[in-house]
């Protein structure tokens, strides 16, 4: 499980004593007995790209920081920030080994960090792995942090990035979507309610409709990346800034905030900032509001585009696997399927990161790991599945236009727009009577001989009836 | 919120000091200062007959074992017994006035019924309320006992009566499920899997499958019944049955079971059975399963009722009220929506009893009161549902046969059953053919020149298509 | 369960034929058919008052929108006028009964509305019940209206008075904590991570972290709150505004704006607008996050005052009720264990809005009753328990100043301040020495020779330790 | 992504057309389309061995049902079956290369597994890749079955292993805290309920408790082992057996029993068996109850480890790696820690179960795929969660016996065992002034003139406090 039997070794030591090292690992004693301690999921701290440069950008300024006070001279200043900047630019990934489920509040990674910046910036230096003497992991490289500031900041500071990305994926689906829109803007069909035919609409404002609702998305994430850009950094241990420079909490989020070029700001209240992971909650509701709508969404794709016989049959999703091993010619919506699926884990992460929320305790929430690691998990994966339903599904939905005006037309859900000249029971007898096929609603409302045909044929179109001036996908709105 | 202001009060004492008490309650004290503790829900404690006659069944036990043990007199036995007698029968329900909602682990529940049996006791002695030297709520109504035992016993002896009344529901709807599918059993329609048309079936199997999947949950009921019937009676505050006559445990779980019919024992390991609910657990993942299954019934039911024109139009389920407002002659499946909502309301459920589970500390969970709430709602509201599902809505559905036996016939996934003869590839090609409108899939199989028509004939009887003689819902089976 | 076997009945009629009614209630066939078809929870619409003042005022502004357009005549509309002033002010609140679980996406309760106020409105007029010729509930209270744009408005205008209910007691609650944060400032004491001994701060500092977590909980709900006053009215069915007159939604828009004193706006998207519950979903998410850190507070509370001998007993909570019926003199943490298994119930609601919003189909949510449903159950209670939290217990919180002192200065966990003078491993071995009970953390300093008495003093003063200076609860927070 | 860009390739065709396909992949055209659809996780079915056994063994024992049949000749079988198992045994683990989030229900993994093992048999026969026409993968490696009786079975032999693998470590887990509470049986120690100070118990019970409520869980797996036996296979397409022949079903699962040695029966309901995913949720809640039931035990392993100064400090957990970058000496629970992480995100996966059954459709449910994952992850974490427990954490637990004989000596809560002579309101004064100081309870009791001090003496013997006799966690027990 991990690398300690693979020959040569270095020894190191820490409070419990020597363990030995893998000679060539830039990783030291904290990280192997975290390896001996935590093989639980096989998945690295290394695979979340966005978290090491993070963890890199926090190391940086915080070497920036104490080299402005002084407590770093220039030759391991120079050493530590080259290094760090490896980390943040993704060349060590590699060695952030320990796994993402882990004990100890993250202090697993810090020390990981600690270990890679500094044995790095050694060699930097000409200087054998494991001289911590020249540039120590934890007096030089952590030197006026705690893992309980600068976790909790590297894990904000990467779910920024996820909440780009997925902003990203996020506009571009909502543009699929209104393109669609506007190829299908007029194109009558049946609007049901309740999975039951009720009033005519188009397919225009069905699809226009998931663009809204999606762009509604990116001002919920907008929000969530200002709240995540409030840090702890400098809280040290709990808050109270304990070993930290006076002057270094303002430095290290100064030069964290040029590094990264985000709008970083400290704390207010840096005891509440350290135990409360909030910020984590909000921003898990925000995801899990965006799949909890792309399910919707999917749900729709799928009900609309079944058949392609004994189905609703409105929608044709492209085609894009044999649907089956038995079944020749059938082919499945797999791409919204999976979505479902995605939208499915991800509420299940949102619960995780609840728990681990409610379950924190005193001065540290000693669940971050689980939490940072089911954000980023989460963001990632709803990327992926939306740049995929958009490449692969939305971008190539088509219709059949006059099979849908016709059932449409045929509808007897036309019976609503009869009720402000008729009233509601009157035109429930239409209505009854067009479902026992015994004709149009058109004709059987010409047939009370209370309606003006000219009139009457006016309020039946098709534009009319879906009233196609109301504002759609387009309209800036406040939710 | 509390009735304290209600002239005029008897004052009555505890170790916090003297509280004034409505001078007509049963209740004293203890439950007065919780309904001020409490304000929360407004639902009591009393709304849950299930539990106060489990209630009055644990004290009617205790009573009887104390007794038995010489601990209580004769005359305090006589009135203790028939006051925990009523409590048993409803008699007192409105006396139990706590909120469902507490803090105290379930102890200001066993004060009231501590209580409420003294002071009914005392009235039936013709004793004045309050004299509790003569009949004490704690000293002879709760001896050889704890709220930590008293209450999780009551719970779990309510849950019992819950589960029966449930897997009544259940049985009942199943065989209402049954009934259709034998009243369709030889209907032909064509089967979905993904929304996509598959291949051929019958109205009666799809049914029937409905009516297997909810027998099969009689099975989990009875294995939780089991389990809750396993109790910690005796144990008194933390398992370690201090303050129990040695002989108390065994005498009271006895006249348990006698007094309530049910095959109660004793756990084997009081101090895990006293701080566990993992009981809790399971019975609320049962009741889980049961709505998910429910929820998915209902789901089919809305979607094969869809229409009526523009929808899949497979099942006609029974009119129960005017679907709507402003649509004339629309009518919705009101009675599986219902049903779905409360499926979603008891998953919620279950994860209340999850986390409260999951916080429970050291030697006892001081969250049972919500866990015994959520799960006896629960059962309540999915029995309440499953026959409203039954009586409002399977019992009535009906199907168009003819319609639905043309359809099926001319589904292009009637091709599947040429695989064996043609091969995946050649029946593909068929199975396109059919759905570009070149003709129906035994005249495209037939036009291959491979098949005989009377081998044809005989494999797309519907019949041999679904297979009909494959066992059905009657079917004993081990899940 | 439906008092439709009292005597006297009056027949009224729907699409379905004819039924009975109790002849004394105001509400008609379609609710009395919805009592039929869901007797489940036994809690009745009627119960939330703030959803019945909601439909009261939706039906107000409908009524003065249809007067504007000549659409209502001014007898029927002073009658619906004045009648749906009457349901906005509790007057009638015993006749919304329907059950709050129900099918139909609210339409029963739409229907409950539209009964209770035609009949209510016949009343004023002298008329008789039921006299639908002259009031009809669909053709004059519902003109211009569907459920699927009145009951979604309804339901979020009924959470904004949740929410300003909620914000109070929220506020209220922080204010109390924060001057308990004021009252202990300078009291030290040893913080603690992962349950581990960490370094010194105040308890003014751990119970401020309380007041700014939750006062930052105001900022989330005002968002929610301007999400939810954003309605789709005068969308009726689907969002296309079918039957409504032209200028409808713009007046009746307006009217609620001036009725209720909130700025509602209409949605941009109205199909979008029907169809969506995203805000629910929001509004739920930010509840949650509020009982989760409200079951932080009370995890930490509860676990802070544990002993009195055997435990952290560093706050005392107000003794509220006896904690045993078999443990004499002991107190429990009854109020904060309440408080806990509100927020376990709250979560669980969320997750039941959750699924609900996911399982939305097509142009509208069948399933908004329960979310509605949900939401206000959590709203309220969360803010009775928040009440009860604060009045009980909170306010009453004390402690042992003197004691909390002496335990902090003998804490090992002193050394982490000697760090940036002696290095990590060099302060592990003072950890480890005065752990071992070979000194104090200052007297084992101080035998290493290079620290001065005169800034070691001066590094272990409490103020410094606990850095007092840096920003508590009062300062702005982004977050 | 995909390796779709490496030279060479070898072109294959499907329904959709040609596509191109690494030359030297035992996958094929199938396979290559998943590969593109669904980049979502980058976790490849093949990292579940246990999945890829199962898929190997069913794709073993329907060969040979399809040779006892003749529907398969004896080249083609030797060569299939040689191929099926080298996919069982693991050698071509690295082929099933479909991310473990797709849509499809499973098709593509079994399209995978049909291409691997047709391609692989091509081989042994001495033929190149792709000479399908020799070995096709659907008609003769798949023949008679379908993805949807397939892969559910899988899926479910799969969790069998799961399960086995998990029984394992808790029996291991629960005998090593059974030893550990033998080690400190009679070591006394005040109890806790509601994390104030009850009554004396032993460390042995309070451990032993541990021992017993992890054995519990031993049945209820072995109840899921049982129910996820009843497979489905034969049923193919939806249940009805189509394109199988009559005899195939029984002769496969006969055969499928053989193989795996497990317990294999046939379902009853197959049209049931095929849309239900039932065992799925159930062996998820069970899995469930495991998980909260660990955390709460490490919930309380990190309360009595509390400390080292300023907390319970009742138990002291081995230490295990350096718990902090800034506190020197300081020590955490890492090891609880990151079990208590594993089940928050055990519980998510239960959610996401949860959803996707409820989420299913009609005649199958498409989300599979992701069930199965959550499923095979939280088995497989949970396992190495409790190895890490039980050999990094418990194993290593020490108590200081006479610090807490000590305290428990001392404790107020001693006043409980005086209620049986003295009664409750009496024993609350003793309590209360032991509380403040006035001396032991023993003193006080003595203090009284009313118990004989002999009595008094063997009434407060530890052994007799704790009840030693009382059944601990060897007990057979129904739960």
């Amino acid at each position: 499980m991990t690398t300690l039997d693979a020959p040569p070794t270095r020894t190191e030591h820490d409070s419990l004593g020597a363990f030995e090292v893998p000679a060539t690992a830039y990783w030291g004693v904290h990280t192997a007995r975290a390896l001996r301690n935590f093989p639980i999921s096989g998945t690295t701290v290394g695979t979340h790209r966005s978290l090491v440069a993070a963890l890199g950008a926090v190391k940086l300024a915080a070497a920036r920081a104490n080299h402005d006070l002084g407590l770093l001279d220039d030759r391991r200043y120079d050493a530590i920030a080259a290094a760090a900047q490896e980390v943040r630019d993704g060349a060590l990934d590699d060695q952030f080994v320990v796994d993402v489920i882990q004990g100890g509040a993250g202090t697993s990674t810090n020390m990981n960090a600690n270990e890679v910046v500094a044995n790095r910036a050694l060699e930097i230096l000409g200087l054998p792995f494991g001289s911590y003497d020249e540039i120590h992991p934890l007096d030089h490289v952590n030197r006026c942090q705690s893992t309980n500031d600068v976790y909790p900041t590297a894990v904000r500071l990467a779910l920024v990035g996820a909440i780009d990305r997925l902003a990203e994926a996020t506009a571009a689906l909502a543009d699929s979507f209104a393109r669609k829109a506007a190829e299908f803007r007029a194109v009558p069909k049946i609007g049901r309610t309740q999975l039951q035919d009720a009033v005519p609409m188009t397919v225009g404002q069905e699809l226009g409709a998931f663009a809204t609702t999606l762009r509604e998305e990116l001002a919920r994430l907008a929000d969530s990346r200002m709240l995540l850009c409030e840090i702890n950094l400098g809280a040290t241990a709990i808050g109270t800034g304990i070993t930290a420079h006076p002057d270094y909490r303002r430095l290290a989020v100064q030069h964290l905030a040029e590094i990264t070029g985000l709008p970083v700001i400290g704390a207010g209240d840096l005891v509440e900032a350290t135990s409360d992971t909030g910020a984590f909650v909000q921003v898990s509701s925000v995801l899990k509001r965006i799949v909890v709508k792309a399910s919707k969404i999917c749900n729709d794709l799928r009900l609309l585009s079944s058949g392609p016989q004994a189905g609703l049959g409105e929608l044709r999703l492209p085609a894009r696997q044999a649907g089956s091993s038995i079944m020749p010619g059938k082919v499945n919506p797999v791409i919204p399927e999976m979505v479902n699926q995605v939208a499915f884990w991800v509420i299940g992460n949102d619960l995780t990161v609840t728990m681990a929320a409610e379950g924190g305790q005193l001065q540290l929430n000693a669940f971050e790991p689980v939490m940072g690691h089911g954000l980023l998990q989460g963001f990632g994966w709803t990327a992926a599945a939306f740049d995929s339903l958009r490449e692969m599904c939305v971008d190539g939905i088509t219709v059949d236009a006059a099979a849908l005006a016709a059932a449409a037309a045929t509808n007897a859900g036309l019976a609503t727009a009869l009720t402000p000249l008729l009233g509601y029971a009157r035109s429930a007898e239409i209505a009854k009577a067009a479902l026992s096929g015994e004709g149009a609603v058109r004709d059987l409302a010409l047939a009370t001989g209370v309606i003006d045909p000219v009139v009457l044929d006016a309020l039946l179109r098709p534009e009319t009836l879906a009233n196609l001036d109301v504002p759609g996908p387009n309209v800036a709105t406040r939710e």
